[in-house]
């Protein structure tokens, strides 16, 4: 007995049907004798078909279901389903109708996907003894200074009496995890209130965290950066193997095999004064000059990784006066940098961010005191009281990291419901 | 090599050292010479011992280590730490502490089983065939309809263009892709703009939904709620017996024993109507006299739970004007009821809703029609448009899963940073 919904029909001699109930990207056939056809079996439709499961004659499949009795479950009024027979839709158009784009092809095999790799994530850091932790939703800190937050509201009061917002990270809390658990991480959905109609860039996305007691030298954030990313990756390639083909065939083909090459080489590193030194020998002209002290914009970030190659190349130790306050001062000069980590990948940009924190309470003290947050952050302080450790930690973009390992070029294509300025379907 | 924070410190010709990683409610003992003795050495302090693991002399525990070096990593200033060695602190005034709570013993033992059950409900799903979604978090819906809602703003613009809200349940978007995935989950924040102190009561929680197609009985959706609640729970006591023993030594003592039981037997299914009657016969009196029409109170969930022996209780079949539009007719009459279920356990009260889902578009359509909502959801109206098939789903509130195990009374204590009303700390 099976129970599917119905996507393609063709008639010959015989009655062909294709059903899938979403678990995979291939579809049933089903035969049947042309006597079993009815008015409302269309594409589209939901099907109840009982009947035998055989070995199929067709090279294209192992097996077939020969059709006993068809019923259909839930018509589909063809005329007004914007998806269609054997089309192969643009992302752009299916991006309208939110609520069917599931039932095309590419967002269901990109889903699928979705799906193994956040169980992957799971596992990954499971399997490596961290703690699991839901940091808040609600927050009322702004742990990036970077002031594009989401305020929350009931009629125009204070419910929390406080001031509140969505939080941009759970970074300040996962560290206070780590001071009891040693290794901790967190995934959920983190909030931008950025006027952005970029290709990267959504007002709700996800972020996997990791944090890490007892840790003294960014190499160990960045082995487990380049560790999670290798081993979600395998369990995606080896776990949906066709969903992944579908992109690797239709939306990126340049991507193919790419990525198993990726695997199999371990990510360069360089430090940001040597990046500034090769964008500034490069051959071609920026919209940006580069220059020490300056961020590292997207065109720039471009050719770096173009430069080295086109894989994921972290660049390490970035200008004092560029990063928030919670990085580890490197305590160096003239060029005075602080113990930051960013993964840059083709495509997409930045992927990863990470740092080791500032453990050392007067450093934390003076420099919360020069930007006056030491009232909004005695809390923090507090951290470095009681059993300070060296630590460190990062996050990954998990809708960028789908969008590299796909090599799917808009953000809003690789998450169920995107969420940007002036949109907020469903 | 050992890092680890350390618990605590006793002296005798030798030196006693209890260090935690935070991998477990036990404490590993180092035994130390005297003259390895420091002034910063002190409970809540952070060390770095070297030695050799020996199996220990002692009944209480397997190992120890026999230190040779001990480094303070990070003094603990043992006069404001808030927490005192060899202290059992109330649950009420680590409350007090959100950044430091984690390091006590109960609250540590509390956030690794949250860790393991929440690694056990992926893997629940996972293992069952469904297809993990990130529902959204803002959202231009309410699906309860029950107004309680955080609304979004940046500066008092609508930055989505439309009035935004903070989700109260992914159900909606759930059904989207339950009509391609046929077995769908979540597995995230929720929030409810309740002005409520009560100790069940939060305004941001977390919720496991599915989601499921091609069901035509609630007695499927109840047999994926007893499972999901039995593995789940299985897979807590087999990897944190220690950390569960806590709880039900010094938290709950009467809940020792009684949740091996309930796992051996099948949950408790009643209707509504039997439950008001169940009530009407009762020998006590209760605030709200209980009437057929109206809402189960707490006071009759207790009873009706009592009633049944203080064991899992299924209530199904709720009256149609109780419950929301999305709620499948049972078509019955002259009381008029809708396929709802809940799941009332000892202690907590609901700890579960579910429902089958209204899949016929004529019914579904005249109930919105009523309440004035047919241009809000036509989307929603357009999955019964386009291959409806019969589906219905649940969620279970994950914090009142905790408190209900555990026997934890207040379910601020059951979540890593609670908000309420009038409170958001950190």
């Amino acid at each position: 007995l099976f129970f599917s919904f119905c996507f393609l029909l063709s008639l010959f001699f015989f009655l062909f049907l294709h059903i899938n109930d979403g678990s995979s990207l291939e579809s049933l056939q089903v035969v049947a004798d042309p006597s079993l056809e009815k008015r409302d079996l269309t594409f589209g439709s939901a099907v109840e078909v009982q009947g035998k499961l055989v070995k199929s004659p067709h090279r294209m499949q192992n097996m077939e279901l020969q059709a006993e009795t068809i019923r259909v479950v839930g018509p589909c009024d063809i005329w007004s389903f914007p998806l269609k027979m054997k089309e192969r839709h643009p992302l752009e158009y299916v991006r309208q109708f939110p609520h069917l784009r599931c039932r095309s092809n590419t967002l269901g095999a990109l889903l699928r996907i979705r799906s193994e790799a956040t169980a992957g994530i799971h596992s990954f850091f499971q399997d490596n003894g961290y703690v699991h932790i839901h940091t808040p939703i609600i927050t009322s800190n702004d742990c990036e200074g970077a002031g594009e937050l989401f305020q929350i509201g009931v009629k125009k009061t204070h419910f929390f009496s406080v001031p509140a917002f969505l939080t941009v990270s759970g970074q300040l809390h996962l560290e206070v995890m780590a001071g009891a658990f040693t290794h901790v991480f967190t995934f959920g959905p983190t909030f931008r209130a950025e006027n952005s109609q970029s290709r990267r860039h959504l007002a709700e996305f996800y972020m996997v965290e990791a944090e890490l007691s007892f840790t003294e030298s960014l190499q160990d954030i960045m082995q487990v950066m380049e560790d999670l990313f290798k081993t979600v990756t395998s369990t995606v390639l080896s776990k949906c193997p066709h969903d992944v083909e579908l992109f690797h065939k239709y939306i990126a083909p340049a991507q193919k095999g790419r990525l198993e090459q990726i695997l199999k080489h371990k990510f360069m590193i360089i430090s940001y004064s040597e990046a500034v030194e090769i964008l500034k020998q490069a051959p071609q002209t920026f919209t940006f000059k580069p220059e020490w002290g300056c961020d590292l914009q997207t065109e720039h970030e471009k050719y770096l990784v173009k430069h080295c190659g086109e894989v994921p190349v972290f660049v390490v130790n970035y200008p004092y006066d560029l990063k928030p306050f919670y990085m580890r001062d490197n305590e160096d000069g003239p060029q005075h940098t602080v113990a930051a980590v960013d993964l840059l990948v083709p495509g997409v940009g930045e992927l990863c961010g990470g740092s080791l924190r500032e453990e050392r309470l007067p450093f934390l003290k003076s420099r919360l005191q020069r930007l006056g947050l030491t009232d909004a952050y005695q809390w923090y302080l507090d951290l470095r009281k009681f059993g300070s450790v060296p630590h460190g930690g990062f996050g990954m973009g998990f809708e960028r990291y789908l969008q590299y390992i796909l090599g799917v070029d808009n953000i809003k294509d690789v998450i169920p419901f995107p969420r940007f300025s002036h949109s907020c379907l469903l």
